[in-house]
């Protein structure tokens, strides 16, 4: 969790280059594939002259269950949620925790999630992080823009890295699992987008169970291309809620590529 | 989590269609629509003679992040989950609390979820429940016939009941959020019938937040239908891997609809 105080980027241009970088990671034994992306994504971006900032959850004991303690001035008030995050955020008196990791996401111009894909979806730890941490009131709704348009956490970019079990095929097109951008849509757009991050294309490993250590290595090399275009790739074109949909949050008749259905209609 | 004993179907065929249900329930307060929605089906159930076991994980301090203590004979080798589960599960050393809640799904004739829509999937500590219980070797893999199509829990239904804050319309077919049933997916299709388990189609209360006592009553009654039916209504017609997939997992050619798309391939 230091942070790089120097880097190779030392030209006349550094400071315009130089960003900000969260990596939010979830794996319960150190010496795992997630944790070695995780440091290898860290020194890569250090090494480009970006601060880099790691949340390892599972080192950090993060509490996943949002409940009452995130609240300490709640009293005995009823636990509805979206109010009571959006009082506590309004009045600063969210827990210590999560205030910290709401620091360390405005700090970032980017946030990478590395975890592994458990049962379709993030591990319970990560999902703590995001039940936690993107409270009513921080990451969308009151007095913020409406979201999927200039959303609260706009002008940050959002990477996932995640290592999958399954091969690469029952991720495909036809692939029974679903196609990853199924599968991830509810972080993707669900979760960045709403919040107004710019998703870039997912990065991810299959086969993650059985890989020599040549397709680490490989696996590492691809890794470090897709870090280098952290701030220049260009993002999964999600519509605009001001733009392509109606009062009920409905895409507008005629918008889309003729054919196209489910999450692809939300696609420009 | 106390057991029905009697219930007011005592006729002969009354062992026949007594069945047992187990509700998996997150919410932290007690005072909540989940909670009451889960109140309200262990009685709905009970007086229809079925038997009730209620997992109400917040109630529980369900440990919600896969960690070495899930394995207490692992000793200090690396956690790779598929392996070390696989090997727990095969030994008879998984943890006390998730060797307790395999007994309950095996228990089951029907497994439902109720739970609040958090950032478009379940509460972490719901996804905990499920990362630590659905072991390698017990709910897939292993001597286990392959996912999709005669998984490890074959012959139960299982049924998502959830609450959610957004009007309706923007998880309809256009909607901004997602179809709910492509937000469901992970659970539908890669929780539930991965393992073999028939999903329903998911009981959804939308605009949750602000329900009035007469909508809460009408949900109520609407909730009672979808219960009459738990055991006799058709499942989500998900296709099976053993015929309509390749070696890949790819769905096999001409199998789909004229112009399907994405998770709709995947419905017979």
């Amino acid at each position: 969790m230091t942070e790089a105080r120097t880097g190779t980027n030392t030209g006349p241009n550094a400071e315009a280059t130089r960003k900000n970088v969260l990596i939010v990671s979830a794996h319960p034994d150190p010496r795992s594939l997630t944790a070695s992306l995780t440091s290898f994504a860290e020194e890569e971006l250090k090494a480009a002259g970006h601060r880099v900032r790691v949340s390892d959850l599972y080192a950090m004991k993060w509490r996943s269950g949002l409940d009452a303690d995130d609240f300490p001035e709640l009293g005995g008030d009823r636990l509805l949620v979206q109010d009571v995050q959006g009082r506590a955020t309004r009045e600063g008196s969210l827990a210590a925790d999560i205030a910290a990791e709401q620091e360390k996401v405005r700090w970032a111009d980017a946030v990478i999630l590395q975890y592994p894909l458990w049962w379709f979806s993030v591990p319970a730890v990560m999902k703590g992080w995001i039940d936690r941490v993107f409270t009513f009131g921080w990451a969308y709704g009151a007095e913020h823009p409406p979201p999927y348009s200039e959303g609260a956490l706009a002008g940050r970019r959002a990477l996932v890295s995640v290592t999958v079990g399954a091969r690469e095929g029952a991720f495909s097109d036809r692939g029974i699992h679903g196609r990853l951008s199924d599968v991830l849509y509810p972080v993707q757009h669900g979760l960045f987008w709403f919040s107004g991050m710019a998703p870039l294309e997912p990065f991810a490993l299959f086969d993650a169970n059985e890989m020599s250590d040549e397709e680490g290595e490989q696996a590492k090399r691809a890794y470090a291309e897709r870090l280098k275009g952290l701030f220049t790739d260009a993002p999964v074109p999600f519509r605009r809620l001001d733009e392509d949909y109606d009062h009920d949050m409905r895409l507008l008749p005629g918008r889309e590529a003729p054919g196209a259905s489910g999450t692809d209609l939300h696609l420009r």
